[in-house]
């Protein structure tokens, strides 16, 4: 009937489905189970793993890999440990399937609530850490949905060694196979099919570059979380407590560059540039970072080691390692202002101690997470305490900022009584 | 730099982003004002608006437009107020905008709430009522959405005249006019380029047929909010209470055959099919519905004033007409089973006084609204107090459901002090 019916990925998404309704059904207690099982069957094949793994390291090697992306790529035994260790972890959250968001009698005699619920099949396209796979079944698995993956073709073996031994567990357990597949024809044009395969796949996460979540908004006919990207701004206000505005940025900038929710651009009000750039440059000095001011800034940023004037690129660039821009601004609308000309989006702060600036800066800042006084390294799922992070989203529908469990989940309505709907 | 910025509609999604950022610092009481400046405006243009109407009507009928369709074209004096009572309701509604979801300090020592925002810039699709461009863009501006607006041909007099209107009352009461827009220019084309200007747009809302959905769905790099859609069962199990069934299904399907909750498809159980079935007989010859039955059901079916044997079709119609497929199942587990395998997804019931099998229709039905002993009549904004319906969500993600002025938000994360975070 419909075009999807013809895609290779047919059988997949049918298997897909079909263990998403026994999933919606399954307790939260042989859920559990399964996990366990799973963590315990990581165990048990390690080695197998691990040489799958060695597979893949090879072949990385010899096609020139660089160390970083090798780094990233590999396990060795404490790796496997730490994953098979983050098994266990989601075995003791909590299940929010079958909780209720609400519940009132309506004065037409209805008896409604908002159930929570699985969102059925989630598709996963990710790139070099094998550790996602793990991740994202034992998540999903938890929320009672299916996944089909499709890891980046580098770790091809580790990531079908890891699926059966997932695949075996779930069997052992009881429960379908499928509720975790994996999409082991390398062919790329497979990502395509699987984009829209909307018949039976619910949601779509991408987990990697730009790229990658630019061809998925384009080309899927399924939800996708987008996420991950937008310059983090910082605002030291005129009223900032200079000496510990100090302590944040670097907490910002240095506590984990690579991170999405390291910052990017500091803004600093003009009233108290004289005072606070050179002791920026102190504490950027010593952490070795590089400035890449405006003109008025650049100014009094006098004795930095690594210093240059911004370019008009600068200020839209997420720099993912020790790089700084700095702009001088002249109040929290100019600030604001900026932000949304440069693609604020995920996480943004005020360090003030003005009341009305601060409510000021929360209410104008678009971002999917706004800090006063606080470093944008917060962001984060564990540190928000959701107890996982499958994503961060910086979209507005949905979800936004770190993804836990519960953005796993959907509702149903469900209305009880009084049989008649009185118009 | 991005594609979109070729687009003929890139200046108006520029200006509404920059409307949208003026509204989402908009205080409640300012945009009562101005939803209440486009109500007395309405009233003061009536009959400008009326006049713009008779010339689609004119148009429409030269056309050779049917008189169904006529009707739904038509604005009258009695229509019109209607419309400006309905804006009017909109004003004493709760603004979802701004009040907190959750609010705890974590154990890192930030202050974590989320706090609800506008979506940002909302599309609108939609055919041939005038009514809906009054009504999405109150709702949209009660939440403090910007919206682009893009109505059927037919409509075109009526809704340049109407969209002129609430510009004039949103200047007069100093909010932006861009707040509200209308595509005006009658390319179909450029219906495409609304479903890619994802630089500006945060979300599309398609209302209209199955065929407008499908469309946005393939198309849009914007999120999709697809509803509407899914052929509505009711099981009527053993343990029912036959006398007050026979009111639930006559509720559900002869009270607005044409809804999109009207009832589709009767299941019932096997057991009580020679009992039940003679007496279904009887009340729908008083309602003049045409049975449409599987060959086990039609046998006791006789008497039946319009009776036809189900072909394979059948199953999978939503009807919109006073006509009901009906089929003998064996348990709760056969009529979930024939509900995956024929589209359910919008409002299902169960009519039962077996709690076990109301627990586990309940769970095992993926529909947006599932009723035990209820009519599906009753998945509507109006009937579940949301105080008003912009679509009713058939998807996963976001919203599922009748969406009211809660779902036209989304939500960001304010975290405060204690500067640093600990990883």
């Amino acid at each position: 009937m419909s075009q999807e019916s013809h895609s290779p990925l047919t059988a997949l998404g049918q298997a897909a489905r079909a263990a998403a309704h026994v999933l919606a059904v399954t307790t939260t207690a042989q859920k559990n189970r399964a996990l366990a099982a799973i963590a315990d069957a990581l165990e048990a094949n390690s080695s197998a793993i691990l040489a799958a793994n060695a597979k893949d390291i090879e072949a990385a090697r010899a096609s020139g890999m660089g160390d970083a992306m090798l780094d990233r790529l590999l396990l060795n035994e404490a790796r496997l440990a730490g994953i098979i260790g983050d098994v266990r972890k989601v075995i003791v959250l909590d299940d929010p399937v079958g909780s209720e968001l609400e519940s009132r009698v309506l004065e037409n005699g209805l008896r409604l609530s908002r159930r929570r619920v699985p969102i059925g099949v989630i598709g996963v396209i990710y790139e070099a850490r094998p550790n996602v796979t793990i991740d994202i079944a034992s998540l999903c698995l938890k929320t009672g949905n299916a996944s089909i993956l499709r890891g980046g073709r580098e770790t091809f073996h580790s990531n079908l060694a890891l699926v059966q031994v997932i695949q075996q567990a779930l069997e052992l357990s009881g429960l379908p196979a499928a509720s975790v597949q994996y999409i082991d024809n390398p062919d790329r044009a497979l990502v395509t099919e699987l984009l829209r395969l909307d018949r039976y796949v619910d949601m779509i996460i991408p987990r990697g570059g730009a790229g990658l979540h630019k061809m998925c908004k384009e080309q899927s006919t399924i939800p996708v979380i987008i996420g991950g990207f937008g310059i983090s701004h910082t605002f030291v206000d005129a009223s900032a407590d200079l000496a510990r505005a100090l302590d944040v940025i670097e907490n910002a900038k240095v506590q984990r560059p690579s991170a999405c929710n390291a910052l990017d651009t500091l803004l600093v009000h003009q009233a108290i540039a004289a005072e606070f750039l050179p002791a920026l440059v102190a504490r950027m000095n010593q952490c070795h970072v590089t400035l890449v001011a405006d003109g008025n800034a650049q100014a009094l940023l006098k004795g930095a080691k690594q210093l240059r004037e911004a370019g008009p690129e600068d200020f839209d660039t997420e720099w993912l390692s020790l790089t700084l821009g700095v702009k001088l601004v002249k109040d929290v609308d100019e600030a604001l202002a900026h932000m949304r000309e440069h693609n604020a989006g995920h996480s943004d702060a005020i360090l003030t101690n003005d009341l009305a600036h601060a409510e000021r800066f929360i209410n104008g800042a678009g971002s999917a997470a706004v800090y006063v006084n606080a470093s944008t390294r917060f962001t984060d799922g564990g540190q928000f305490g959701l107890g996982a992070e499958v994503a961060v989203s910086t979209q507005m529908l949905h979800a936004r900022g770190p993804m836990g469990l519960v953005e796993l989940t959907s509702y149903k309505w469900v209305g009880q009584a009084d049989y008649l709907s009185r118009p």
